[in-house]
């Protein structure tokens, strides 16, 4: 695998913001030809199947500015600094829902767009979920919707639930059952 | 829906690049407390799922810059000026694979990283294969790997495929199945 790398020539700075950065990369490719490579460079990220005892799944749906929709989705986020992904599922989950897990099973993970992103998003099944709600001022955008299970498969048919990671987590999550 | 849009308040051009842009919107939020969102736009991509009359899923490895690494996934691409999704999923399948596929079907479509990026993705399953290789110069570093379609799930459960649109896309056939 070494040998199929791309060797990196030169590599320029061009952002850095709250959560993402970009650089472009000058890079001879592997037939000695040369390019620039666009990158978006973005955290690693929590994704997560949070399921409570009676098999329903806890969605959430809010708006996204880059998308400029509302969009029903998995809960996921950055992992702040000090925390491992397990305390950022915990943290994040909370916040977005307002249930802390009993129990994590790291379930694998995924690059979300690795055509020209860095961001790698580490997938959690969490369960006994227990009602622990912030004193939350930054939870009222998000509004948390349950779904069995068993309606999950028909909901990403029928394209309701339509971003990469929550199609990903949660197929994968049935997929391990 | 209207009701929860965020009201951007101005706008500001960060990079223009051959692949994405970044720009930086100050937004109100619902609350009405404002904040910035960074936001990378990138163009609508195809996303194929291409399989041979033997049910024979056709995979692409090639190195990832964005992560380092080699990844093995479903053939994707852009949409050139003045093509549309289904002409896209033609060429970028054959300049990807050698093959050109006698039939195509929509199968819906997902964002990619709704949370920074604009990038969606239309998804489609493309049958009926027949051998149309070019005179490739840019195809000798992507390697064509063939794997039956009952193998799928094995290759996502064990991370042997681990980007979103590849496991979201997969699986996503596989439900309407």
């Amino acid at each position: 695998m070494g040998a199929n790398r791309e060797q990196v020539l030169s590599s320029q700075e061009i952002f850095q913001g709250r959560a993402i950065k970009v650089r472009v990369d000058t890079v001879e490719k592997l037939d000695g030809r040369k390019t620039t490579r666009e990158i978006v460079e973005h955290d690693d990220c929590v994704a997560i199947v949070a399921m409570d005892n009676e098999e329903n799944v806890l969605l959430v749906r809010q708006f996204r500015e880059a998308v400029g929709k509302e969009l029903l989705e998995i809960p996921a986020g950055g992992i702040d600094r000090g925390e491992d992904a397990a305390q950022a599922v915990r943290r994040e989950l909370r916040e977005e829902t307002g249930y802390l897990p009993q129990k994590l099973k790291r379930l694998g993970g995924f690059y979300s767009a690795p055509g020209y992103s860095t961001e790698y998003l580490h997938l959690y099944l969490a369960t006994e979920l227990t009602l622990s709600p912030l004193e939350a001022e930054d939870t009222e955008s998000i509004e948390l919707v349950r779904v069995p299970l068993a309606d999950i498969p028909s909901l990403i048919a029928s394209g309701k639930i339509y971003d990469a990671k929550s199609i990903a987590g949660l197929l994968s999550f049935s997929l391990r059952r």
